[in-house]
């Protein structure tokens, strides 16, 4: 690529999974050269189906095209609709009908070009069509290029649960060009700031200093600032990933504030907060809890919360019955029989997984805002 | 089990595959010790949900039910309406409903109460469920029995193309009672004797002949006969299954017969036969053209006629135009590109892929009969 030489270096980083290793490829303006990436991956294919939404296919779509036509792709698109509440079986099915009237065939690619709902759906769709077909996540949210594009978990939200419908499905390549968040409202650039936060949390004390430091060069775009939050949030992603494919253990841990999160989203409809927003309500309330069961040292929620202040998220917790908390979170998909779990920390960067915590001191956290 | 004794010897085939492996369990009368076996392999859990349709559940699920709550289950129970036409996306989804509503975990199994559309479509809700929950296969139609409740392949149908949208997601076991055979109708019996040939036709000429000399034992249920060529079909299956679990090469093999039989079931709709008997109208196709093409001996093609006369299956080959032909093979989902795919053999017990059949020697085929 001629251009190849004017663009900062890539950052990448490999997710070693066997069979399905990939890797993850990080660099401003890169966006241009995912045609002939995807065609290093799949020298022998024609065919291929972007998938795309109605907010970022205007933006984006054109030079995807452009990159894919010049390497010599036949590439067809599947514009849907934006937004959370469209994440369902009925969208999924639409990108699966796009599928059999493009004629993909088992070994050409599926391409997810958009945020965290795009990419689930269409890596969900790629999992399924012909029981599997190789896909590459283009995430253009910072939500889904610090966490979502990365790790093979697809899904689709059922009425009665988020997430609920879905499988483990690795992509073949995650392609990250941090350009692209540019055009990405505030709101969300702060949402995937306090996802990468969390990796900080859970097991990288350092890195959480590094966005308490950099925190205004971050909401700046500054470019190195930001290549060196997606590169490490990659990295804490596939290490934990890589540990733990299929979530059985150690991979819940990137559950912190999804326990409480998840609650606060189903209680609000998925209306109220993004999900980075609800996390990060979520993670506030873990880190109480994680005092107050004296897990964690006294002041842990406060700096949270003082660095998420300087973000720009959102720290007040919502009030709702206690009653309805437990509900909603006796609805969540990763509790094992009726036991509610619970992510803590025993201090910034050391999170664990605690299965046996006492309804009645859930109660007593809840009644505590 | 104090009625164990009382049953003839169980025959059990162990499915290797690391993690994934599982048990085939063969033993006429053994529907009724299922909630003790599934017991064995989920101790800890306490709900279950059993799929079947509106023909085998007023047959079977009381007694499996019975089964079940005796050895502790909470058993839950969808049932689907009866008939390949409901193998969409539509009815999967209700079974994600009913999963939802019982609320089932990650750890608690899904049952599979019915013929291959049941498996299958059970088989593709637990594969998607929470991203992947167990599922015991509990076959009553002698297809599923010898083929398809074996190896994993999960799917529906997509209105443009049979098994479209599916995963690869292995049962915990499989749970197979010969007498329920009994209340199985004839033209089910013999298609699915038709689906056990397959296996002698592809890489056991023995048990290709043992077919020819039991055929009337088998018509008659003979529970020797009906169990060793179960076992025997599952022992093939299982064993191309271990080599090739994802379908890249060798179980390819599986679909002798299944170019021509999808086209055959797609251009009637699905309606005029039974995918046992369209496979069986596609194997004689297959021979005719092993034999064309020079792979395979004269009389290949006559002495397979000969036996699925004599086990009452259709054998003649309907008419339509070539272009129907080749269009509805086009949309065959083994294709790699453009090229069809087919199974071929060099003789009855030795079937081999052939990439490169040109289509000219396919119309000749075709206007052959």
């Amino acid at each position: 690529m001629t251009t190849a030489s004017q663009k900062p270096d890539a950052h990448i980083y490999r997710m070693e999974l066997g069979p399905r290793s990939y890797d993850i490829h990080i660099q401003p303006g890169c966006l241009d050269d995912v045609g002939a990436a995807v065609r290093r991956l799949f020298p022998e294919a024609s065919r291929c189906l972007v998938v795309s939404n109605e907010v970022v296919a205007p933006l984006y779509l054109d030079r995807v095209r452009e990159s894919l036509k010049g390497a010599g792709w036949e590439a067809h698109a599947c514009i849907l609709p934006d937004g959370e509440r469209y994440k369902t079986v009925d969208t999924w099915s639409r990108i699966l009908d796009a599928l059999m009237e493009a004629r993909l065939t088992r070994r050409e690619p599926v391409l997810a070009l958009g945020g965290g709902v795009v990419g689930d759906m269409a890596g969900f769709a790629a999992a399924c069509y012909r029981r599997g077909v190789p896909y590459v996540q283009i995430p253009t949210t910072l939500l889904a290029q610090v966490d979502s594009s990365v790790g093979g978990k697809t899904a689709v939200n059922h009425p009665h649960g988020k997430n609920m419908i879905g499988a483990f499905w690795q992509p073949k390549l995650v392609w990250i060009d941090p350009e692209v968040l540019r055009t990405l409202p505030q709101r969300e650039l702060r949402a995937g700031l306090a996802e990468a936060v969390k990796y900080g949390l859970i097991r990288d004390a350092g890195f959480f200093r590094f966005a308490e430091e950099q925190a205004d060069a971050l909401l700046n775009l500054d470019a190195d600032a930001m290549s060196r939050l997606i590169y490490e949030s990659c990295r804490h992603k596939a290490e934990i990933v890589m540990a733990d494919e299929t979530e059985q253990g150690m991979r819940a841990l990137l559950n912190l504030g999804h326990t409480f999160g998840h609650a606060i989203e189903a209680m609000t409809h998925y209306q109220a907060w993004l999900h980075g927003e609800a996390v990060a309500l979520g993670t506030r309330m873990a880190a109480r809890l994680s005092e107050r069961l004296g897990h964690a040292p006294e002041g842990t929620e406060t700096r949270i919360v003082a660095l998420y202040r300087r973000l720009g998220l959102p720290v007040d917790i919502p009030a709702f019955p206690a009653d309805a908390w437990l509900d909603a979170m006796g609805h969540d998909k990763k509790n094992i029989s009726d036991a509610i779990r619970f992510v803590l920390m025993r201090s910034i960067g050391d999170a664990f997984i605690a299965d046996d915590v006492p309804e009645e001191d859930v109660r007593e956290l809840i009644a505590s805002y």
